[in-house]
């Protein structure tokens, strides 16, 4: 099958099973905040359950939920989104899908960073498109540029993330507005992947695409910032002319998104539970950051998401069998940075600090001590 | 867009919508039960919400659950399935997503029934596949034969659905047996689309694709006999030499079904309270059956799902237009044939008896003084 040959598993999920058979791991692999949601959140949904109904909702989601989520780009970014331009997804990866079935057509080029996000690859094959994976280093920050972009003939549209997985670094104002500026002038669909905003550290202030367009798509959700996964809900803000195409594929591929987490989620905008959540999650990274700083380079700084990108060359350059040495040798789980990409990847891996300090001070213990005595 | 170009909106949602707005409306056109799913399943994702945690799942779902559909298919066939070749999706729509995209490559054929569920043509365009479209009608029982399939080239899997929406007939024992044996023969992949099954009347026992092959992939969920649409919760049943590709494509994709309605449906195969839900269904369709058999022709008994195929030719020609001027002139919600297909369809319109006797009976009522004074 040409569509699947060349898909690539989830490393991490291999990392995750070997770590639960050994147990007493500490867990530096997981992609997936470790908390409650809010208590609005469950209230909602325990509403809900008393009712007992589990209708479809119409595909596009139900409007309270559409409402909330307009108003959170008014009150967050102070950028007005109509919430005609809003779908509610199956997670970001349901949006992911609709974004390049309307943007992309078979045999078509989506571009992409790599290193990045895994899935972008794998969607473009599953769904014909040529992926144009373009390397990025410390040199831009591991950001793409639209020098670079313009190295590729017949770009159809462009996916960012920022903050990153698996660098958690930031697209600066400049660059994001001057990306956006070439994919205007060339035709070039421009999709944002702001599934980490919220997360983002030091008092900087992350900037939303639709504060420098109204024709990108924007795509976010509740599985980090808002610390449900499981929810498997997303959304997408969509430029108006695009709405209607969205919402028949929407139709076809899922119907609608999960009734009890749209329900649940229209409780999720309480923003002193999610300043308090950043705040933990700010002391998490600084701790993580300052300990590996010590032991490996880091040569992009971690400002947002909850991912810091190690570069591991001093000990190796073959960073699954590093992985695995320190799981099977120190019992600790990290993703190796092949799973992210083929640009020079092999000399990486992800630490996630989505785990109590407690949790990772040992990790770090147990490092130090492994590699001393290596 | 040559991907999207040939996708059909759901016509019924417009249906829905405009009924809505119209306000007293008899709903004929959901296709979604009208009951809340049983008790255990409500307590038990009341008791998730206690614990407060909404991590991913693995990619192929929680084992107690694929216990559960395994021990189902144990319990309600007799068929052996282990777990293993259990894996729970994002409703059967992202079974089907899956299942395309493992077995059909782009620019290969698809083949399934006209009239038939819209999506699995408009999957087809998504994904690059060319659908092969097999007209039938009352001579076959609305079903699909081997001797059709063979008339096409090059085919390189098979859907079929059983009991089918929107006719509710179903595959016999001999014509089931006599399409997996002929795919067999000609290496082609055979689809199962069971999500209808357990709403089967008359005392007539339906027949899974697992009784006759291992090879099959067979696709149902929680949506329609489990009473829950909403909760985006199917299951695939994959040969083994396809589970790992299915779970990658699962991974990539969808990275878990959501995880709240997993725990809930562990408890969902509480045989006392299906066995009580279908006999309601059963009065439900036996009602309405009697009644459309003295209004409009109908040539195919339904005999599951929750549908019934009537042709209006005796009054309109056009399915659509007399949908709507029955829903504007006598309050009454139909889904217009021509939602499912393009071979004759536009004499048909589609009933749904989701709905309690009482409101059926009105809606009778409602139609019958309608067609006499119009």
């Amino acid at each position: 099958m040409k569509r699947t040959e060349n898909l690539t598993p989830f490393i991490v999920m291999d990392i995750l099973q070997r770590a639960n058979e050994i147990g007493d791991c500490i867990h530096f692999e997981v992609g997936q905040p470790d908390m409650a949601p809010s208590g609005g959140v469950l209230d909602g949904m325990r509403e809900a359950l008393d009712d007992g109904q589990f209708p479809y909702t119409p595909a596009k989601g139900i409007m309270p939920l559409r409402e909330k989520i307009s108003d959170f780009y008014k009150q967050y970014y102070r950028v007005q989104v109509s919430p005609e331009r809003v779908m509610l997804t199956v997670g970001t990866s349901g949006a992911f899908l609709i974004a390049y079935s309307i943007l992309v057509d078979i045999g078509e080029k989506l571009a992409f960073t790599d290193p990045g996000y895994p899935c972008y690859k794998n969607y473009s094959y599953v769904l014909g498109i040529d992926p144009v994976m373009i390397p990025v280093g410390a040199e831009t920050n591991y950001q793409m540029t639209a020098g670079m972009l313009a190295e590729h003939e017949n770009v159809k549209a462009v996916q960012i993330s920022s903050p990153c997985n698996p660098t958690g670094n930031l697209y600066g104002k400049e660059n994001l507005l001057g990306l956006i500026e070439y994919c205007k002038s060339k035709d070039i669909g421009f999709i944002s992947d702001e599934i980490y905003h919220g997360l983002v550290y030091s008092g900087v202030k992350e900037h939303t695409a639709l504060e420098f367009s109204d024709d990108a798509i924007v795509i976010n959700g509740f599985s980090k910032y808002f610390c449900m996964p499981g929810a498997r809900l997303g959304w997408m803000i969509l430029p108006e002319k695009l709405v209607r195409p969205a919402e028949v594929v929407m139709q076809n591929l899922f119907i609608s998104a999960p009734t009890m987490s749209q329900i649940g989620c229209v409780h999720a905008f309480d923003y002193k539970f999610l300043e308090d959540y950043k705040a933990e999650y700010e002391k998490r990274r600084d701790f993580l950051y300052n300990e590996l700083k010590s032991i490996f380079k880091i040569d992009v700084v971690p400002e947002g998401a909850f991912y810091i990108w190690a570069d591991i060359s001093e000990y190796s350059d073959d960073c699954y069998n590093f992985a695995l040495e320190l799981l099977e040798n120190a019992r600790i789980a990290v993703t190796p940075g092949v799973d992210f990409g083929r640009n020079n990847t092999g000399k990486y891996i992800r630490f996630a600090y989505t785990r109590n300090i407690e949790h990772m001070a040992e990790g770090i213990r147990r490092l130090k001590e492994y590699l001393k005595q290596r």
